[in-house]
């Protein structure tokens, strides 16, 4: 197996200046993993869902090539379930609710075929859960990616420094590596995380872009600029798992590998915003990423 | 003449987490006219001082090629202050004085010599005097850029809006854009301001970097991660020196070349913020300028 994710599966209801969407498809994993899909279909992920979660979108999971061994049904039990409204510049939210169901007593269970995969992502989840996946690898993946949030360093600042000590890149957005460094600049905020552990940093920026650095090198990738920015749930989820798909897609680690995996994170993330929960996941074609990754380039391209 | 540019040439007092200045020099077109002059010795401001205005600083910008024959001193009246107060991120700051003096009742008088130019900045000023400035011209520049903000969208739209009819390109931050057109996203922000008239639209975003739209065609020069940010103040206007400096400089107004301008300007600002006041641009060396602008290149570039 080339990449083994860990993250929700879940239920979303969404509500953004341009409309409501109740009780749709979720969870960290579901962007990861399909974003994924794009690049590799060597990937299965590590999950827990109610029996209220629709079989036909695991059937649909499953003809992306996911494989889901590792994601457990609890019969009688209800899915994750987030509700969140955007206000209108779409920059920030609100949390509604958040029922963690499931999730409550998660005991990731990473199936014996994939505990010697070569690429582990981490989506948001306790710090706790991160490092009990790490340890039930067999071989110590060629990369481990992070991601987590705010409320983790709130509450659990000690358990999430021990799991980014194990990791070798996080990817935060740019409040987070504020928050997690104590440092306003993002060089300094970079310095300090490298310290922490991660030989590799992703600043997730929003309609700002990425910024990826290693320990002496840096690369800033705009985000596209969209005429239409229909709802950003999942964004970044589906900026990892593009990411990781590449990697896993490529096998390199290499910063200059690393750059383009960043181009192809930010291609599909551009892609995720354009509809409610994973519906443009479901219909995007090969060429339309292609045809997006020279967008990219175009947009940043000079001759000095 | 090549570029003529009419702004401010002021004192600022200013406070930053870093420290504090007291009425240093500071105004618009000192900024642009300074940042320009590593480009340029073809270049002349218009603008209004008091005699409390010290004569060093004007001989200083007249020993970097300036030509100061547009720059009236006022016998007896005191020169444009304003002070202000950043917050600990550096990227809002209070106004906490605007004292206009002189500028109350600028009018703005373009030597006869200067009328000619070929390129032609308006600094962040009255919607009218701008405009004033335009009209003086001999004949129409190649090139007209023109600032602005958002207290004369509040307070002059009208005006301001006449004024904007007649350039070629705005150079405006990503609040300003919003708020003139009405729109949210920068796409089509942009789409609503070409419809006002300037073919061009640089949309400054500070340390997220800056935009450059053509009706059809876009660019996007991410800001240098810095480890520093010291100073804000005058940013925005040594990115819009080194835009029209390096523009008067090569004489070419494709867009090509224009996205080089954007690179140019990037990096004067990325100097600018080093320092309090126009510290830095004092000691500036051109290997500084070319070292930098190939870092610029290495932090965007990627081979898909």
């Amino acid at each position: 197996m080339s990449l083994v994710s860990v993250g929700t599966v879940a239920f979303d209801t969404i509500e953004t200046p341009f409309g409501k969407a109740e009780m749709v498809v979720g969870g960290a994993a579901t962007y990861i993993s399909l974003a994924a899909s794009y690049f590799t279909k060597e990937q299965g992920i590590v999950s827990v869902v109610g029996d209220d979660f629709p079989a036909e979108e695991l059937a649909y999971m499953k003809k992306r090539g996911i494989n889901l061994d590792g994601l457990e049904i609890k019969e009688g039990e209800k899915s994750f379930f987030w509700a969140g409204k955007y206000h209108d510049n779409m920059n920030s939210r609100d949390t509604l609710v958040t029922d963690l169901n499931v999730l409550a007593d998660f005991k990731p269970k990473v199936p014996m075929h994939l505990r010697n995969a070569k690429f582990l992502m981490l989506g948001n989840l306790t710090p706790e859960i991160q490092l009990k996946v790490i340890k039930q690898m067999k071989k110590r993946p060629k990369l481990i990616a992070m991601d987590t949030m705010n409320f983790w360093m709130d509450v659990a600042m000690k358990a999430l420094k021990r799991t980014i000590k194990q990791v070798d890149i996080l990817m935060i957005n740019d409040e987070e590596a504020r928050q997690l460094s104590g440092e306003y600049s993002l060089v300094k905020a970079a310095k300090a995380i490298h310290k922490m552990g991660p030989k590799f940093l992703v600043i997730k920026k929003g309609e700002h872009g990425a910024l990826l650095f290693a320990s002496n090198k840096m690369f800033y990738a705009p985000a596209l600029p969209l005429a239409e920015v229909f709802d950003p749930t999942g964004a970044g989820d589906t900026f990892a798992g593009g990411f990781m798909g590449y990697i896993a897609k490529t096998g390199s680690t290499s910063f200059e590998n690393m750059k383009r995996a960043v181009i192809y994170g930010s291609t599909m993330a551009s892609f995720c915003v354009e509809e409610f929960s994973i519906g443009r996941l479901k219909t995007l074609k090969a060429s339309e990423i292609s045809r997006r990754v020279k967008q990219f380039d175009k947009l940043v391209a000079f001759n000095i």
